[in-house]
């Protein structure tokens, strides 16, 4: 049988401040990336957000980010691979005592935006984001786009590793994302993105920019919880992969 | 055979910021309060802090404070007791992070500057510090002012909390500080306040601002690395101590 | 003919995180108090804020507060007057350069959240906020809680100051606003919080708490834009005011 | 005569935490930059640095940098010329407003760090930092990196600009620093570095690290004020000049 799973950024509100419909999308999302405090999240969100997520039964992971609030963690930051290492250990422990206060196992780690994206691109930065999660317990798994950087590291320091497909994004032939400044970059087509993720986790092929299919491993989908649009997407997507017998699990469960 | 701990706060640079002897004073404490992040500290400090501390073989603790780098956390800020155990249970687990990286055990934890003493009279904060770590780890013993609340909070969760003793400064007979505006607030003589620690170690007394002496408990005694003349004194209340045949270790040895 | 100014703050947002209707609560209120970067707004938010009221011809002020975004400046911190001093120049300044550069006249600065409750009542904040203003420009207005020590420290300078009334909170017959914690404390009736305002600018009275009439200044009331509820009663109040024949302009027209 | 400008980054200070011999090496400057609260500074550190720089005689300017204390402002952050052009504004206008309380001119703005590297190779940057000045007034006097793209940006906007020349720093032949990595990155021995600065302020022309002559303008020297050491080579510099007849004063009065 075929599985995947749904993961969506939370705990992203700060103080007075709410983003992201938490307690809708995580009605049919598998699994969280919880905001550690530094780009976006605080305690109170941090323990409110474990709480429901033990409610809901998804799996839960720490997602850290640059120290930029302002920047909602978006901008890239040169930091050092040892800044990085520390900046992940800093918020992953934190994460980790609102897990163990809520009695739940941390599923994965995945990077946030900016330190995302680099990480993807730059082993020496995907070495120091792992190394961390090594560090503190290797039996984590990484989150990471399919085909990155993020991917050889785990590899290289033995870790598990989950890969990700973006329902909503274009593919170049080598696996990158198409960027958002070229044609192609974006599926606007819901139903064609749907059609693309039951592809992807059946056959592990996507049609790519240029026209021809391509290999791709999907264990988790991303998706969003920002707006009521986004969370209608989910539960579309969510009943589409059931109808078609996909079961949406935690990738724990199977990576 | 008598026992005390000698306790300072460490780990407080930021960045390019650098504040403390840190290299030091480890020479001559026996336990130290690491700072994590909030009114001092940062993950590379945090990291360097615990290495130091390590090779030092000195027993370490959490020191959390308020959001507020600006006033080095000694402004006392209107914070629910919500709110004071999240910021607790975020500090503490960020510290632990590094602390199981160093492979370290977490003696204690010790509120910092105005959490500290609005914990000691507060008990609505003193629990709400009390049971952030309780649900961490119940088996790590908090650190506070000799008859305080927060003395009173470990009492009713049933966690272990060592007294602490001021060397420096003098105390009333209901077993509270002089407050510093008051005459008496310091004890300026050096010679003076370690007999005085010499004397509260050996008989659990010390003579009050009235000239009466009374009943205080010390496990551990607050002395500071800010300043060459500090780490001095560190040094020769240690020696004394020494030759006085009270032995100097971590706390957690007989509390 | 009656006048009267309508207050709201605005410019809230911060990064990605969005506060307010400012967009059209701004098409009703004659004044805005505009974030400064502290409790809420950013550069970006400042800029746009401060463009958005020189579009709808609104007066504009700077909005200081404590140094606590994760709190929004609602909670005090003990900061000496000294320190007061110099963060709301410090946020004046930031402000005053947005409104430079769009060509707006500041009009006055109020205090913000926590700040300005305890400017109301400790004359010393409140002369440390005075202060500062005044160094930095005299013939700004001050915009404050109608009797408190923020309209003493104003005079004490020689500044003008603009007396703000709550349609929407009870007063006790001394013209302090009932505590929250105490019946009597919300007028939660529109009808009678619009009818309130409309004699306090006619007549200088309100039925206080008790059931007696007490003479309170009103030169502007505070209103809302944080959801569309708020919104369409800052439109209610001003439709009513004007069929009253009572003007709702600037205060800095008529202080 | 020659005249010339020695200018120290200065009130980098920041709570608790102190950086910086500012009351030694205002005895020898002529010009301060002054950091404005992001990546250093904050109110009462401002306050106090204008004070001292008045008191001193010596001009003033803001010293604006990313957002990003814990870096020090050292690390690129991947921000939009709308966002430094709002930053820049922001921190000029809270600068401002201090130099204004304390009856100063502002002499220029000089961007700090990772922000001055940037905007020194970057026009798109540059031209945001140049326009938030220009805007915030025009009689303001950029201080920039000799024949970089800040030089540029000024000249476009119709805005002055004092070029900076660093004594201890090799130069390419194209006028760029050579970098940090390479061999004659740095000018260690001070009787070079001095003697560099003299024939630079005299002829225009440094000896560059491929043993040519190039032109290159100098109207401020950088100089540092972090340590006794480097304070006392101010002290000579200054001296070393004034003996060859050469005037240090602001740059303001020449440029």
């Amino acid at each position: 049988m075929y599985q995947v799973d749904l993961n969506a950024d939370l705990g992203e509100s700060f103080g007075s401040y709410t983003i992201g419909l938490d307690s809708e999308v995580t009605k049919h999302v598998s699994s969280a990336n919880i905001a550690c405090g530094w780009h976006a999240g605080d305690p109170m969100v941090l323990d409110a957000t474990l709480a429901l997520a033990k409610e809901r039964g998804i799996a839960v992971g720490a997602h850290p980010g640059y120290p930029d609030l302002m920047g909602f963690g978006r901008r890239n930051m040169a930091c050092s691979p040892d800044e990085i290492k520390n900046y992940v250990t800093y918020q992953l422990g934190a994460f980790a005592a609102f897990a163990k206060v809520h009695g739940l196992e941390i599923q994965h780690v995945k990077a946030h935006g900016a330190m995302y994206n680099t990480a993807g691109k730059d082993l020496k930065q995907a070495l120091a984001i792992t190394r961390a999660v090594h560090d503190f317990d290797p039996n984590i798994c990484l989150l990471a786009l399919a085909g990155s950087k993020m991917v050889d590291a785990a590899a290289e320091l033995g870790m598990k590793c989950a890969s990700e497909f973006f329902a909503d994004r274009g593919y170049e032939e080598d696996g990158s994302l198409v960027a958002r400044t070229k044609e192609g970059a974006m599926i606007s087509d819901e139903n064609q993105a749907i059609e693309r993720v039951i592809r992807v986790v059946r056959e592990g092929k996507v049609r790519a920019v240029t026209g021809n299919d391509i290999a791709v491993r999907c264990d988790s989908v991303c998706v969003h919880g920002d707006n009521a649009h986004a969370v209608a997407f989910v539960k579309t997507i969510r009943e589409r992969l059931t109808a078609e017998g996909i079961e949406v699990c935690p990738f724990g469960a199977f990576v």
